[in-house]
């Protein structure tokens, strides 16, 4: 018997009709926002895919050669997709906002949450250089977490030209920030002790370490911690430029109702290496267990490195189906009604003519209807739309449409309404 | 720069709300039958999607090893991976509906309407052995073309146990009956002569290959041919029943709505081996240039083929990308209003929050809404909402906040009116 391959799954309706609902809804709030979706393929030129996350990526991601040996790779995030598009087409109009909600793929280690094939969710503004941008990004993306039935959140800020003039502070060599960068992202799940490892041989020496540790200790109300960097960082241009881009987040963020969840930690570096600017994480309230559920960040030096001309980036990401499951857990499908609401069923083979056109009434009001295409007994059909959850049962029996009526069988109180077939539609609608 | 790799392209956000828009309707009409989606991998085990397609198949796929050496395949039809769900969950209630919009990859000649990624759409279902489950999945893909906005149809259809009668009829030995549906499929692309060449070497000679044409040459309303076809297969088991198989569901599509658009062709085969009983293709009044929009047909030895239990299956499919092209050229799409629908527009930095404010009270109602991020002059404002197709702009000034009130611009006519506030949103909705 064949399984699907290792590391991927199926989804089954019940489970695709919940992954399906999380879309529409995330996908009805960025159009809100006006952000329009992009289509690229699901594969990518490899040398494409390196120019932004290196050779070490090819160990992460599927690449293959199609039939005139060109080699390919299915993509791993949507990003360096997108970016190809704002190069190449040089004439979007600017600020060019795109969402994309689509499959992504990596070779990893698979388990109960991960996947090889998983979907993200993405917005991204590009030529927008100010910070209203970024605050947008994030706006749009609680707002889609609101409409899903998230209740609060903790949006942690830093800026990568905080972290970097903190680095130089510390003393550590500039060359060495990215390393330094990679080592501080770990401190949630290594802790301090776990960092100083890391940074030998990044930091000149232990003292060092600590010092860098020190100075990124700062963490919470962002007037607060921000007063305090601009006073630390008063000597490095970068860190009070990353200062000030925070404050004008949060001044924006008031303005789109989410600075009550804002806070700055100025630790927080993001693995990827090609941000530029403000660094966002969002953590949902009762799930900090889950880490955080979208992050992303300023990135405005990509476009021009894929030859396009220098254009400025933000975005946000989350993994559609870690959300999914979180949902799941969190019983938001519980009392969700998915799949048919109507079923209908003619009592034998006389009427199965009748019943389908019944059942084609309702379907063009949009009312999802089954209909017994099996030729199975009343019991037997009470019986198959129980365990498909549908609420309303249209028995459609001789006598009845010799009165241009059926009977209505609500199936969770078992009681049975005579229903002339003009007020039919209405009475299920 | 970069380009898509060869054969796959972009959809530019333009482009891609179009298709977005085939999709939702598509799935509405889809849900409303009561079809539940599936999810399945993009890629999929070589060796499952070789047994219904053969070997042949790996000279059109894009087929590669995991770096555990698996060998895998992109998907290149979603039948093959539904069918692998069907047949190891056995406990899935039957009948089975299920549709899948998604991608697809066959490595094929690329031109201007053919691309290597292309999105097929599919219904089918599972479980039924009647013909009532050919007519629902078709009246569904006609409920589906005509809410896209397709006038009329003609909708051929044929059985292969009646193609398979004929071809014995006519003198051809049974082994070779594959080889002959090969060959009369192309009747419509090669002609007659073309087709006995094609027959040289599988019908005996000549003459029996002019036979099996002048058979195969019965075609039109559905009750005169199917009285001629029971007539001349009298003596053919398989082929009587391929007739009422056809009958049975001429008269269910006569329930569903769909039986002033049936022609029976008993020539058409449809090139999969696969099919076991009705064969059909959509055509599109007025858009017969571009052959069938849709096809399909019964399948029910395939399930158990991919070792589930014997399963009857019936299913129709459609190119996504096409139809939207055909809808296109149509001018479906001219008046449609694709986008944002409004712009917030800030008369100077000052008013910028307050901008943002309004803007997120109404992408709180849907309202598609594009709020400045740019601090640009009012002119320019107008200039950017025009270009983006936006027809109205709310501009947001210091006198009439001052006044409870904004400024909405009709970008059609050039009228502006005061609204206060709270009016805005039931003036803009």
């Amino acid at each position: 018997m064949f399984q699907p391959p290792r590391g991927t799954r199926d989804y089954l309706p019940d489970d695709q009709q919940k992954k399906n609902w999380v879309i529409d809804q995330v996908r009805e709030v960025y159009e809100a926002y006006g952000f329009e979706p992009l289509g690229t393929p699901a594969f990518e030129n490899l040398e494409m895919l390196m120019i932004k996350s290196g050779e070490d990526i090819i160990n992460q991601i599927y690449n293959f050669k199609d039939k005139s040996d060109r080699e390919l790779a299915l993509r791993f995030e949507h990003t360096a997709s997108t970016v190809r598009v704002v190069a190449t087409h040089r004439n979007l109009v600017k600020p060019f906002k795109r969402y994309t909600i689509g499959p992504t793929w990596r070779y990893e280690r698979p388990s109960e949450t991960r996947f090889r094939e998983f979907w993200q969710a993405d917005v991204d503004i590009f030529g927008v250089e100010g910070s209203i941008a970024d605050a947008e990004v994030l706006s749009a993306v609680v707002d889609a977490f609101s409409r899903l039935g998230f209740e609060g959140f903790t949006i942690i800020l830093n800026d990568r030209r905080i972290l970097k003039s903190i680095i130089q502070l510390a003393g550590i060599p500039e060359e060495k920030s990215l390393d330094a960068f990679r080592a501080v992202d770990k401190l949630g799940k290594i802790g301090r002790e776990g960092v100083i490892d890391e940074l030998r041989g990044i930091s000149p020496n232990e003292e060092t370490s600590m010092k860098l540790l020190d100075l990124l200790g700062l963490k919470g109300n962002p007037s607060e911690v921000l007063d305090q960097a601009k006073v630390m960082l008063q000597n490095y241009e970068a860190g009070v430029k990353g200062c000030k881009a925070l404050e004008e987040l949060y001044k924006f963020a008031k303005a789109f109702g989410f600075a009550q969840y804002i806070s700055v930690d100025l630790s927080l570096a993001r693995g990827l290496d090609y941000y530029t600017g403000p660094v966002f994480e969002v953590i949902a309230k009762g799930y900090e267990n889950y880490g955080s559920i979208a992050g992303g960040g300023r990135y405005d030096e990509i476009v021009e490195l894929f030859g396009g001309s220098p254009t400025c980036a933000t975005g946000v990401s989350f993994g559609v189906d870690r959300v999914t499951l979180i949902l799941e857990k969190k019983g938001a499908f519980a009392d969700m009604a998915l799949g048919a609401k109507v079923y209908v069923a003619p009592v034998n083979k006389k009427v199965i003519e009748e019943a389908i056109k019944i059942a084609q009434k309702l379907r063009a009001e949009n009312i999802p209807t089954i209909v017994d295409m099996m030729g199975r007994k009343l019991g037997k059909q009470f019986e198959f739309a129980d365990k498909k959850g549908i609420l309303k049962v249209v028995v459609v029996g001789e006598r009845e449409l010799a009165e241009e009526a059926v009977t209505v069988r609500d199936m969770k109180s078992g009681e049975q309404t005579k229903i002339k077939l003009d007020e039919l539609v209405s009475v299920l609608q």
